[in-house]
């Protein structure tokens, strides 16, 4: 079943945002096994989107539109809409509603531009999830429209939660098509492409796909069936043959981010977890906070980027800093100790490194990066080296802390000393 | 001028891959004074390809196409070229022998897929930048059209050698169109959009662009004259008049990041930040640490997720937290003083307050965040409301703290107390 997605805003043509929700769209799309012809970007001008609309109609059976949907003059999505597929507007009230309704709560008085955002095509159906910007969808002609807000968050949630399952309802007959993301971390991109030839023509049908997104890897398999039941058995069994290869750095299924599966363990283990971070300045603690209900295992931490913090918050000796270093396994295990026994946690994580692009010496250049993790019994380290610019070790570094909870809470013998 | 973009391949319709090429093009175009209406992307399909290529002869001056110039199967962009601008395909001897050089030097046989590179649309004009992939370029009923291999650092490469300076040469008459950023932090979409309609007809030539980045928003004036020297001042007075309006929401000029601001002024001030964070959960010091050289004025900071941690760190009173909550202004003025004391900083800067979607209660809903900050004299809290979910409330309370730490070291009246 073919379909396009239109994403509107002048932001988009003159290069100011890359164009992350036809991206964002046409994945989840794709991964449904419903397919995209063609990805059009026009500004916020009248005769460009009106033309991309009606374009759409002759050749699409669905049609994502994106952007445009706010209170500005630039905002005409609904008028665009409206004189594309040739229907008049009106206002309706249930939108009339919400708008008033959000804008109250924010302490705006209502004005003509924010009433024009109820001005909708006819025969628009609200999209509305709770607590969130609103969409509408349109049917003419047996093609789907559904026209979305531009904010990322926002246009995901609604793609998630009702265009894709909507999609799937109105389009799917047998055969089915399911896909399948195993997520890697650890393993070099190049080793994956080897170990994969391995595979290759012992998948029946399945169709794998290969996706580096740093520092991560992800793997996709991609399977059409008769129905659901011999797609999902199908599947399993070539899951089953991939994690013979690499299941050790198998660290999720499908759309769960690391600090997802690192919650959702230190949930199911009832254990709580504290940061020490020295290089990564905050993001593992972001990264954990990212997460709905991390207040029930994340008591907090520490980001001790001076030597002075170290000392006074975590309790790191000053003889172990001018002995060995702030980048060091002893260093880096007095940090998670400390941390751990100051936040009363069950465990204590701790990161020591040098992010660059400065402060890089022979025997520790830039990427050299320390793991520490405490817990009742034992506290263990090790070395590591990363490549790339700050942020990437930034991010390469909060991720092998992260998976090091992973591993250890699922008692893998990969860490040292667990 | 006004030209289009068009990018050609699977993994952009598939969603595998972001269209960066486009994005980036769009920017340079822009920048340039060269006006992007359409980008279209399509996969590596004959029909759809050639017909976004026949499309972009009606409506456009200069036709940028990125991708399927390689030698396999689903590399046919020589060949739609030659069908939609109705031009026989020829072999080009100097084309020949470069892919011939190319794959010989890294030990690759010639083969027919090989030389099927070679074959280009009658009138190309090749585009070969030393030691990198090769593009063509072909001239129709006056419209520039440029083919450009779809490898990023390629296609970047030749398009700021090669195609900017040949469409500026043809374009450009009076020479120079230059763009000015202005970053605003703190004012709401609709209320920019009423200020600038103040400045309409009164900024001359000046091109205004407006677009909203969350939690931000930029104003782009664009300004094409007869010399360096006087668009540049024209622009200095437009940027006069614009700051009249809005200034104290200007917290950068270009691309300089709220975090790059903040550690600016921290630097030239010579004072030194700490940070206690309750809802952001690490993010402002990830922020502060993404910028290179933050160690000179970042002391560090405590990540009180827990309320046992604001007592046991940050040495937040018991009766405070009992008798106002964790979320006020009580709590987070004493864990700002707690980290300044505690990390002999300067400036201590907290942040206290509800992400959701649960742990919101009539009095104090989710998105209510207090922000607080303590110097050697004072020490100042606010009340605010932030609305969306919990990573726009994160991200949206992580650029006000930072803005708090702005206006202090301007010293800013807008801030409470200062």
């Amino acid at each position: 079943m073919h379909g396009e997605i239109i994403t509107i805003g002048n932001e988009l043509t003159s290069g100011r945002t890359a164009d992350l929700n036809s991206w964002y769209a046409a994945g989840r799309l794709t991964a449904s096994g419903l397919s995209v012809i063609r990805i059009t970007s026009v500004g916020d001008d009248e005769i460009m989107a009106t033309e991309a609309l009606r374009r759409a109609c002759e050749s699409s059976r669905f049609v994502i539109v994106t952007g445009g949907l706010g209170s500005t003059q630039d905002d005409m999505t609904c008028k665009i809409a409206a004189e594309a597929l040739k229907r008049p507007l009106y206002l309706d009230r249930q939108m009339l509603q919400k708008v008033r309704q959000y804008v109250e709560a924010k302490g705006i008085p209502m004005s003509p531009p924010l009433e024009k955002m109820a001005l909708m095509p006819e025969g628009a159906r609200m999209i509305h999830p709770k607590g969130a910007a609103c969409g509408f969808s349109l049917v003419q002609n047996d093609i789907h429209f559904y026209f979305l807000p531009g904010v990322p968050e926002e246009m995901r949630y609604i793609m998630d939660a009702f265009v894709v399952p909507e999609l799937l309802k109105l389009y799917e007959s047998p055969p089915v098509t399911r896909q399948r993301i195993l997520k890697l971390y650890g393993i070099d991109e190049s080793a994956v492409a080897e170990i994969f030839k391995k595979l290759e023509g012992k998948a029946g049908n399945v169709v794998f796909g290969f996706y580096p997104r740093y520092p991560e890897n992800h793997i996709t398999m991609t399977l059409r069936g008769a129905d659901e039941r011999s797609v999902t058995e199908a599947l399993d069994r070539v899951e089953e043959a991939v994690r013979c290869l690499v299941g050790p750095y198998v660290f999720a299924v499908g759309d769960e981010e690391m600090e997802e599966v690192v919650g959702r363990l230190l949930c199911e283990k009832k254990r709580t977890l504290s940061v020490a971070e020295s290089c990564t300045g905050g993001l593992i603690g972001h990264r954990l906070t990212n997460v709905a209900g991390s207040s029930a295992y994340f008591q907090g931490g520490v980001i001790s980027y001076s030597n002075e913090s170290k000392v006074r918050i975590l309790g790191v000796t000053p003889k172990t800093l001018s002995t060995y270093g702030a980048v060091s396994a002893q260093t880096v295990e007095e940090m998670a100790q400390g941390v751990r026994e100051r936040l009363h946690s069950d465990l204590g994580l701790a990161v020591t490194g040098i992010a660059g692009p400065e402060g890089g010496a022979n025997e520790k250049p830039v990427g050299t990066v320390f793991v520490g993790l405490a817990d009742p019994a034992k506290t263990v380290s090790r070395r590591y080296r990363f490549w790339g610019r700050r942020k990437q070790i930034k991010l390469n570094t909060s991720t092998m802390a992260l998976d090091w909870v992973r591993r250890h809470l699922n008692g893998d013998p990969f860490l040292p000393g667990v």
